[in-house]
């Protein structure tokens, strides 16, 4: 249990909502009641009963915090949970609570509630997932042709454009964000399966309830259920995972573009306690922070779904924590970077410039490509090292420099060489390659793009 | 670089090949070979330096060690590499050494020779997934009918049957190999970018070179080049840590069904340096090693997958170890686990056995269930606890005792309680589970089973 | 921000109100006071400051809830922190406000407070275990000579002693906790160091109010500010991480022993919803699901103590719910472990018995350590294969069969022969160790044990 | 099973010698032998038989691949190589065969060789090291007055020295080895159990044996056999990790200083293979990569250090790919960073003309420190805003800006004034701190520093 100032940059105010002990316990709850619905429907429970539990389900009479506590003794919540809907139950209808988790186990409610969760938190990245995108395209598309240095290693490379860096960003979000709803739709199923799995407490009607208490619920049936088989939670934790990741490498460029050293973006950010000049990729630092805490939570996920038998002991005892720090934090970094692209500050000058002092000498890939096929790799090689080294020393642009050797006169043609350190002529298939990028990611799947 | 002795669990012998020094050599040169016939083909160079390059690559002269050591230097094999090349070519063609490698990016060599080891290891895979699944799919089928404990948090619970239980194996080893098939199939892309990702060097002939190399090298051509965005291959890796995961929980319950004391099944599995006696389940032990250590490789795949700008710097650099170490790690795994379901014992009347030395006490649930519609819940419940705790004193069956109690023998018919204690009668949809378990995971998708 | 409903096994009441807002509060407003006080006997703020700030400290006026929202926007608390309390000093004095946290920078009070929130933490922890190691001391010396099996890769080998397992597990433990100390008294040391860690902003008088500062506190004053150097504190979480490893390992096989198959120790445990006859072994649950987490919750810290320069982007972000959640979840493992064996019981009897179940093949080793210096190995293995062959055959003892073999009988002296099977002849120098692991935990150092 | 390509940069000519088959051999070997010539003087075995087996295990007779084939099959490798060795003796002297691995146990053998493997590697490191905190110490002191912006969440700030920066880096580095020093001084003791961990098949010689064979081995005796009590070397994996977060620390910080824009520092790095302007950070590239990977060679440890009972199934065997990953790993970075280091330059004048660059702004908070005592901090923060908001409009620095305004001018001495923006009057107590971060570092433990 960890607190509001502990958690402040790990989760947002709808996420802290979807995983709060109200919403937990709603979805419990309407386990519970939809579980009755299907039996009555099925001839396993009275009508009777049913309605008194679907009433007593729909009130917020239960003490969570109670059920927490207790949930030590027994290693589940579940157990807690149970005794205290039966007795409110009770209290209404004295023969009705013997019908509350009828067939039921424990895992059956906590698994379906863990999955109603998901499912709900789900759509809350998705709408900053969708928003987030939208500005990442459009402002690829604004900077289709704003020039800006390539940069391997933190060293400068051949130029790019920040239109086909941000094209980049946005099919790998692209891509994460569609196997993430992939492995939510595979996930998000229900289970139910009763002590071992087998339903065999509610004798030859088990799935005739199951059908009826999916529908109950809106999620699908799947083949069997899963208590010990976590592989589908598993692949939702991983992409979440992926995503993050994703997010933190668009991150992790910005507030490197935002150094005042570099000063090409920056994006809205915050002050600090005590130096008033500053302006701190804050959204970046909230994105970074999911993104160091995410591997780890899906490798928590990963070795816990290694489960005995036909309920485990510890690895499944592991997962809520694990499941609501990863989501919460994916969307803690989605909703911060959101907001910093939205507010994204651009200087395109920045980038020219930054492309400019480096004298030209981003373009020597350039004149080797130029020199080697006719004079060899190693005179190419040997030419541009007493070009670059001469820059060095006069402090003069390649360009000049090249100008002045005649080897390398001889070997360019003049219309190229005295443009040998223009951006826009160096740019390859730059806009084509941001053109696919933006086209495929938006019309196709993942496994497509 | 670690020994035969300490790799000798985590890898098998064709995984070990795909990613040996002659594997990834060959790949690399495979790429420079197939780029120089895309590039001749383009028009960017002269055939016949595409046929100089392809007559040195189809040699077996580099020295990887060599190549190995001089990486520290360089920060990646694929300068030395491509050095070597280069003088192997020239010194049989001396005007054809400066179209090697010519337009590429290191990155472009190293990370199209990892898609191609990736595709390699994966049909290394697939092979010993085939042979465990079909397997699995024969011992669910045998034992439809043998009835055994489910164990809940390692206690005995209602009895399931081992057929579904081994069918439950089957499905989650099907979903998580076919997302890993997906995954695979979604990575194994070329990557061809030059030095920022833009193809600048090779003017406007990049996607025409492209599309050429992709198909030389049978592998499909990706929207853009993404030297920093790893979210595919960190998607194989973690599909790959699913299914160890998987693998994992298969090893665990065989190791704990195989203790001596509970002997209900036996991999062939391995002795003891000292204890004769001993029949270890070491089948089990190289899966379980795998599992302890895939959660923590996907893990670090995706903090290294936070790369900056056009080019990483480190995060790239740690993915080999990660990805070689995943996947052979993944293979064994396979591999151990279907010999050891190839060779496994199981033994039907332990199984019995061990339901019925529990003295009907397992069947407690099924007594609450019938008592508690009609006497409540707690009055069922006080009746069960007086009826265990009989069976505890006397060591008497719970049929017995509980056929010698009034109020239930009036609560349960004759015919029902005198079986109360038969598994067979208990199993509720235990069949029927296991047959959609089957049918699902065979003919569909991981998305919809 | 997770309810109590997710995070129930993961802490415990104490732990959970150590990382509270309040708590958290708290911390930051002890120094906030204590940094007045100390700049006020300085000479650098007017003691009235002091005397204001140090008043506005002590009430409860401030909201964690507002104070943990606005951190989105500057990616700390501490700004919204010190700017809520300016205006509380303020408001009570209008010419203090300006003298809160001066020349303090966010991370300062931050830091300073989670080092606080350690120490507290660590208490809690310490009770716990010195309660359960006391226990595992009188557990050991209770059963030195309760014999049971070994048990290697999960399948029986030579006997032990119950004494000398507990004695591993206490020593074990007690290494553990010593390391943890350790890190805990390198770790819980002063933070301040101002906004680049210089103290610039108390010009020369910068360590003057530090040493104050650090006495107020009760916290060692460090060499100098360790605002991007966050290896003792990764040492905690890593401690923590070792500490619950060993718990997990207790809990492992508390658990493994009592399955109903082996049924030699049993701890309280737990119920089952719907199973009455169940007891379920949750407080190792509770353990291991620790014991799952920590490995992730020391990687995540690790990952994220690479902070860049003077203040890292995300990785400092990302500290605080990796330390809570580890130290909580230790202490959970801690309690519920202590409360296991607190309750332990223990049944010699199913130990001697699943001795003498495996027919005294167990003792396999003893006769070819007795036949093979005399026959050969080679002579020896067949021998004893031949015996364990006729064992399983006609289900007779090892040492009746080994008596009815000449070429065994000749080899062996007969007052040997006789006992093979006597597990309290073949226990070796058990209690030697099991009272050295006593012995040297009790008195000495991790480093010397 | 990794090719010297994949692990190009994880290790180091030196380390990959520790960790190759012949090491691991060689230290298996000695166990062996060492052991027989213990046991002889314990008059266990014939002195003949220490003899030969003493003459075998001084040959490189045996076959590491094949030893290491037939591993998979038991589950380890000491079995093979037992049988190997035994017969390589019996070869010699077919009477002498009998007493190899006498009362030992497969991982008695294997983790005492895993301990003298350590511990070799631990001297490889501690060169580099060595050489490493020498070098950083002189260059902190030869920068003690250079100074250069101070950087939090990569944002100017306000300036410190260099020399502090490295002292910082110092003496996280000597903390982070003196720990693991520490770790390793606990962990590498003798492994000697035989099969259960009690020395039965000793008789009551075991403990005399024990005792001879550390000595021969120089290796302290352990309290007990430690086969499943695996924190020690927990802890050595654990502390390699912190050391090498803290040298990633560093690399993070050498490559952004080494940035182009930012241009204050370089290392000698390495080249493009194909811009041949370039100088990459591949130093630090190669520490990064390290910093990547070892977090989660920490966590699957941990993960795989919780054994069953007396020898685990699965995680014992994950651990020598994970120990000898994590060692190579950090003596990789080690050896990496202490070459970059060495070869390190340093730029003051670009570290100064950074910090003029900012047009003084970087000391605002000095000004906020000066004014806020006589005019709150509402007024103060007012005028600063202002006085930024004028730098930024006009391109004048803050402190023209400041004295052209009176009611700041009235507020601040002029002679502090003029001065506001000279870096060597805002330094605080930076080359306080730094020298106690040498001197403390230098000749104090981990714990007192």
């Amino acid at each position: 249990m960890s607190s509001h100032l502990i958690e402040s940059l790990g989760t947002t105010v709808p996420l802290a909502e979807a995983f709060s002990d109200r919403s937990i316990l709603r979805a419990m709850l309407d386990f519970e009641a939809a579980l009755a619905r299907a039996e009555a429907a099925a001839g396993v429970i009275p009508a009777a009963a049913a309605q008194a539990i679907t009433a007593a389900a729909a009130t917020d009479a239960l003490d969570a915090a109670a059920i927490a506590r207790a949930a030590r003794d027994s290693g589940t919540i579940s157990i807690p949970f149970v005794k205290a809907l039966t007795a409110l139950v009770d209290s209404a209808d004295a023969s009705s609570g013997r019908f509350v988790h009828f067939g039921a186990t424990s895992q059956d409610v906590a698994d379906t509630a863990m999955v109603l969760t998901i499912r709900r938190a789900r759509s809350g990245l998705a709408v900053d997932h969708k928003r987030l995108t939208h500005r990442l395209r459009e402002l690829s598309d604004r900077h289709a042709r704003t020039v800006m240095l390539g940069r391997t290693l933190l060293q400068p490379a051949s130029p790019i454009t920040f239109g086909l860096k941000v094209a980049g960003w946005y099919a790998a979000l692209t891509r994460s964000w569609a196997r993430f709803e992939r492995s939510c739709d595979e996930a998000c199923v229900l289970q139910f399966g009763g002590a071992s799995g087998t339903l065999a407490a509610l004798d030859g009607r088990g799935l005739n309830v199951s059908e009826r208490l999916a529908l109950e619920l809106d999620l699908p049936l799947p083949a069997a259920p899963w208590h010990t088989e976590r592989d589908r939670i598993a692949a939702v934790v991983a992409d979440a995972g992926i995503c993050t990741s994703t997010l933190g490498k668009i991150a992790r460029d910005i507030s490197l573009l935002m150094q005042d050293e570099v000063g090409e973006v920056s994006e809205p950010g915050g002050g600090s306690s005590t130096m008033p000049q500053k302006r701190n990729p804050s959204g970046c630092a909230v994105a970074l922070a999911a993104a160091v805490r995410l591997p780890s939570l899906v490798s928590s996920f990963l070795t816990g779904s290694i489960q005995e038998h036909e309920r485990g002991v510890g690895g499944w005892h592991a997962e809520w924590p694990t499941v609501a720090a990863a989501l919460q934090a994916t969307g803690s970094a989605l909703a911060s970077l959101a907001a910093a692209i939205d507010g994204l500050t651009v200087n395109p000058e920045r980038m020219r410039a930054n492309i400019e002092r480096t004298n030209g000498t981003v373009f020597a890939e350039r004149v080797v490509m130029l020199l080697a096929p006719g004079l060899g790799k190693e005179t190419a090689n040997s030419l541009i090292s007493d070009a670059l080294a001469r820059c060095r020393e006069s402090g003069k642009p390649l360009r000049d420099v090249l100008l002045a050797m005649p080897d390398v006169a001889r070997a360019i043609p003049p219309q190229i060489l005295e443009r040998i350190d223009v951006a826009e002529d160096y740019l390859g298939s730059a806009d084509a390659l941001r053109v696919r990028l933006l086209e495929r990611s938006a019309s196709v799947r993942a496994s497509e793009c």
